[in-house]
């Protein structure tokens, strides 16, 4: 098997590039990483990501790490297979491009620590962040979707017609959030409620969900 | 004229954006969004930019904000026009998309903040970080320096044997920094130091610093 990837799952990064993999219908190897015991830390993982960070991605001999760099690798150069998650057309690519974009400098800020303060901490036992931090994160994510709420008025999917890297890059966060009390932060907003229902009823991301457990 | 840029002469966004036109040899218009009266926080540039940030890019019909979504639309769209900003093939692409996502989330934060620190407040009067704060960004920087040390040892450019994105997505905030107590910071790794004073000497770049003198 060609593909493998080196992850953990409790990482919402890891199953981005799973996600794209289960859309895309290839087989991969996945290989635990195990976070607990600071495996990610480890010289031999090092050698693999200097930066320390899962996943950790091999297709023959391309190693790459940081995971929108996977999963567009994986749209492009499995365009025509599973879901088509990017466009060819230039000027959509560039607007699938910029909600991807929103997505990691907007959306996944707030949204990963929030999930991180209120999924991964409790499942670690570790030391929760004051409540006005929790409480400004919240505020920082409630605009974000505000902004969203708009958009999806007049989009069905953030970047045009079609579900692509710019929803799935998503999923992740917001199926940990969902789970907590920050439900209500999507719920409030139909156009997004309607988009995340969507999303993650996808029998790529279910299948996802099944394989990681946690 | 086609395309358009309203951004800042501060912004390290807009001059990303700026940098990529020179490289492709494009023509624009520059529009000056005056950040100092909160111009960017106006009704009409809220509608063309929701979250409120500059650049914002337009091409025709085409309306882009976020800028590495709009390098990436003029690297890929001009591709056969001035610097190669890109690869063809998919895994050399992977690895430039791997840098630029590392620009983005392990270099840009800290080294953001820092140029926002020493070189933007003063400039503005706006008060300081204590100075605790800044030594976390900056050992966080130096961090982030050693593993491109060690990787421009064995790569001329960070994506590769050429000049690409990855690294002209670094030149705006490395330019800021070269002006301050943190240069010692570069200068202390011979081939991050070197890299450096490579990309900074670019015509390309030379003329956008030109351009928008503060």
């Amino acid at each position: 098997m060609a593909i493998k990837v080196h992850g953990h799952p409790l990482s919402a990064s890891t199953h981005r590039v799973l996600a794209t993999l289960a859309e895309k219908e290839l087989d991969y190897e996945f290989i635990l990483v195990d976070l607990a015991t600071d495996q990610h830390k480890s010289q031999a993982f090092l050698s693999l990501n200097p930066f320390g960070q899962v996943p950790f991605f091999e297709d023959g001999d391309l190693k790459l790490f940081e995971s929108r760099a996977i999963t567009q690798y994986l749209a492009h150069t499995f365009a025509d297979k599973g879901t088509p998650l990017t466009a060819h057309d230039p000027k959509k690519m560039a607007i699938i491009s910029q909600w991807t974009e929103i997505e990691a400098h907007c959306f996944y800020p707030p949204a990963s620590k929030l999930a991180y303060e209120l999924v991964i901490k409790p499942i670690n036992g570790e030391t929760k962040e004051e409540e006005s931090v929790v409480s400004q994160l919240e505020a920082r994510l409630a605009e974000v979707l505000d902004i969203y709420e708009l958009h999806l008025a007049q989009s069905k999917y953030l970047g045009g017609d079609s579900f692509t890297l710019a929803d799935l890059h998503h999923s992740a966060v917001i199926n940990f959030l969902m789970g907590t009390k920050l439900k209500a932060l999507f719920d409030a907003r139909p156009h997004v409620s309607a988009w995340c229902a969507d999303i993650l009823a996808r029998p790529a991301w279910k299948k996802i969900v099944a394989a990681t457990k946690y």
